[in-house]
């Protein structure tokens, strides 16, 4: 197999070794019908990790956020979010197609919405027959940004949420990340909303799949919602088995990113057309300006040493480290950079 | 009949003795079939006073947005809009249960959006498949807040859209008073939109209706999406007749409605506890901060001398004239305001 | 003003006199703050009539059907009615794009749908995962197809309704013509539905309009909707003026329209190219067959003496009579379509 | 690994040995940026194989008949399919929630609808303003029914939409049983749909997905839809490399399932109260009454020996044979059913 240093994403990962065994060896059934131990077993683990009372096994992390607005909300309810999250930017405007949901994004600063925004913007059903009323307010953890919001900014939220009985959904694709830059047990991060999506296949490394997480009567409506969006999976265990190494062993492991992150901020240093955002350094992805050079130049010409990145978006460059990732790697990635901006 | 002065919104005009005769003698037909002369005389005036290729009859200010947007966009499409705009204020979520699409609010100033904040969020279909595709643009004017947006940021924000092949709506609800206080023909406003919602049941007095105006492949196609919405109506020449009314001598007149907007913005000078919003006195609204009062109180005194107002919303009081509103029904209000907060 | 004999529909009724009348001195308010007093009585007056706790004036018979629909169902529920009903033949496809719910028509025998078939099709949320749960079942009556329904199919269907705790709407666009015609109070129809439509511009003369009636609740949140969808109308008295009028006078003498329809039928048998469906004939529709004449060579060569007739549809022809159809009318129309056909 | 004789549906088939080994070794990559090599291989083979110019890989045999109505439908279209299809009767409702489409069921004559039916309920946008325009008509085949429709009856209606413009959809979840049992190559039966969903995790055992094949222009709309509605998934090689078996060395031998069927309806004839449908036995599936025995209680019992079976529904039980299925396992069934209901 062709071996590329790949820093385009965490989506990129391969499975492990490990993980591919278990896959080889997982004992499946049809989830459609409650029959696959290996979806029960990782939907029951999922739950206690994240301290909630269920989980349900979804095909993406798109997925498990529209599951979660499309399970929360009635058409015409208003969800508040960040203007710069994932389900705003990066989800095909998929929640006024499926659920009929008025999006009511806010400024963040630096990923953090100001629980006061929220509160001016929560309206009820009976205020005003003007007024759609809110469904869901929507916390993106670790942020796409590359930050980690704070434990308070957090329960702050949750609390605005709580006191004027909207839901609070917690996109945590990357929560593992956010948890280990905390330094927290995720349930210490995961008390702070209803329900909460993480992925398994960025840089928990499973090829596939995120998990919904929340109450048992939530999971349950969602699980209805799941076959009508087409998301009922049969021999699903595949993905569950590389799901449960993914939320244990490598979710205990994946501070060692963001090390890499920071040893391959420390090289980008050694440029001086580059200018690492070092207040979006937080997990796994590097954001820097190249100036006085062709990010898409510099995308090509890496290629041909089996080096792959994206090219600058918005201004901005990212590099995602990852399990497979090695400080090697960095060293060879600099090296290339040096001989090829020279 | 009981007569008030009534100040809450200028939603609330009678029709004129004028349009009451025009209604008494209107000729009028099945609409659905394209019979009645009366709505076909007022939607083809309508286009040429808005300088449009055609027009529609609709039954509200909500509905004509609703159905712009309908029309416009296919679902999943993106609509970039003012934060506090009518479309994602004051109608329910409309957008995203009928059209499935995702509006996109950004931050105005004084009701006036940043042509460059437009351009940095519109997206192509083919830019990224995490993207939707911008399907609409939407200004407002007069906005609501009570301001006229400039001719300037009105033609800097169609030739945006333009540029980037992305329609642009007007929500006219009060176009005319916006072209009144510009001093210019409408035509001047609407060369900047596509197509133009323009109430004739709020200052211009008409009981009911709205008018959507574009070019003709456009209403022919809206003609159809009214149907399916419910607002294919009979005869409704009733409305048109006073609607003829609306756009031509009411639409002269509009102009003194401000003039008494500015007679009671002088009075509630004598108030030491109010403080009127000047920069936002452009038209027929007068928005001021009541202080050492309870609106409520206030309001509910008032109404004992058979004078209408609104409590406070956000903090501020806003009073509207309309042609139903003399100087002296304000010398009368402030007497009474003065007797009241004594 | 020129004078047609216009047979094409009863939605082409002009305002009789007195409902000019009434529009012209009506008082009237902004009905958006519940203060048009001739709307409030109005919907008072419907409510009783009909048998039911409360009810709305609404701009069509689709937003009626529309809104019924919407505020009773949630999105992906099932609603089970005819084949051949309005709803599905003539609604432009909205009971999906407003509600998003899945129609499921059934079969009807002369407009009356077998209660074991919809007994067979109702669905449960909690009985199966593939399953949408049925949210609503709605009848037409009278039909459009010219037949009125039982009072005992009505009864079962609504029985049918209420052992599966599932609402049962009735499209009533015709419903006092179907209690003329069973000679019956309307209370007596309407006691088995639990939501009713009934058109005031059909055969009743109302220039625009239709009533959405049903329990306090239900016209609650059905009133929060008809915002949302663009029905909030503001001073609507003068449509409600003439709605008073159309649900006393004109609905007493409403049967008349029948015998003049029974008059058309029998000299229609005059012709030998014509047969009549008198299986289909019940209220103020005449349905037949026209053999050997081309149906829109008829058509126009009618219009050249003032007289309005559509063209057939599926094979049938349709003439509706109304209150502006005398048997004069119907004399001319006979002596003219022997001219034309001989 | 607990062995069970399963005859609930070919949807619990395990993965064959082979598979698990493909999956085990499978080179994979992101597909989302279009880098898994074995999606890739996949995707070129089942176009190929399917005679469509592309591909696509989706979650489940849901999500592709819903993205192929999604992606050939605007929202208010009508989509003509037969009353008992797993469109409507298995996709919880899911076409008006996602697509807003509005569902038209036809009567089906053992799985086959009457191409004149199709005709008949066909609309154009342009023909009369209270139509919605037909976007789709769906096959199903083999049907959910057992039977598989006829070359015929499948190249009348593709007739009827070619010449209508309206594409044609056939949802082909067992669409290599229907080769199989018409004794054709798949492509003979595909030549008559525009597009084709092919499940590939029912008796061709992969354990997860569906294809969704087309024209280039569709595949390329459907892929964005793919995202917007979560279906995008990372690694899905592993899925792929399964599924390559499952096209290939699984469709050639899906014809002895069939055998299987044959014989287990053969010995079920032993028993007096069981009465099977002969004229609905054309592929793996049995249909047979079952009289003075109650199927619960049956079922209960059969699972005591590690046999599965689903209970009756509307009154007819169905036993499905597959892959994992052998003639012995029919013997142990037969001689526990005549145990239990001696």
């Amino acid at each position: 197999m062709k071996k590329f240093i790949d820093l385009r994403s965490d989506t990129i990962t391969q499975p492990t070794d490990d993980m591919r065994r278990a896959m080889f060896e997982a004992e499946v059934g049809d989830d459609v019908y409650g029959d696959d131990p290996t979806v029960n077993k990782f939907e029951k683990l999922a739950a206690e990790i994240l301290g909630k009372e269920a989980a349900l096994l979804v095909p993406s992390g798109t997925f498990g956020n529209q599951l979660a607005i499309f399970t929360h909300c009635r058409r015409g309810n208003e969800v508040i979010l960040g203007e710069d999250t994932h389900i705003i930017q990066h989800e095909v405007g998929a929640a006024a197609v499926i659920s009929g949901v008025q999006l009511r994004p806010i400024q963040s600063t630096k990923g953090e919405m100001n629980p006061l925004h929220i509160k001016e913007r929560i309206r009820k059903e009976e205020d005003d027959i003007h007024y759609p009323s809110t469904g869901l307010i929507c916390m993106e953890n670790a942020h796409s940004n590359g930050r980690v919001i704070s434990l308070d900014n957090m329960k702050k939220i949750y609390e605005v949420g709580n006191v004027n009985n909207v839901p609070v959904h917690l996109d945590g694709a990357r929560l593992f990340n956010a948890a280990a830059y905390l330094n927290k047990d995720i349930k210490e991060l995961t008390q702070y909303c209803d329900t909460v999506n993480v992925c398994i296949s960025k840089g928990l490394c499973a090829p596939i799949g995120s998990i919904l997480a929340g109450d048992k009567k939530f999971i349950e409506r969602a699980k209805k919602a799941r076959k009508l969006l087409g998301g009922g999976l049969r021999q699903a265990g595949f993905i569950a088995a590389a799901g449960i190494l993914a939320i244990t062993d490598m979710a205990e492991r994946i501070g060692e990113d963001h090390e890499t992150a920071l040893y391959l901020a420390k090289r980008l240093k050694e440029f001086k057309n580059i200018k690492v955002s070092h207040d979006f350094l937080h997990i796994n992805m590097v954001f820097f300006q190249l100036k006085d050079f062709d990010s898409i130049e510099l995308m090509e010409k890496l290629l041909k040493y089996n080096i792959k990145i994206n090219p600058e978006e918005d201004g901005l460059m990212r590099f995602v480290t990852s399990y497979w990732t090695s400080e090697e790697d960095i060293d060879i990635l600099i090296n290339k950079m040096k001989e090829i901006m020279a």
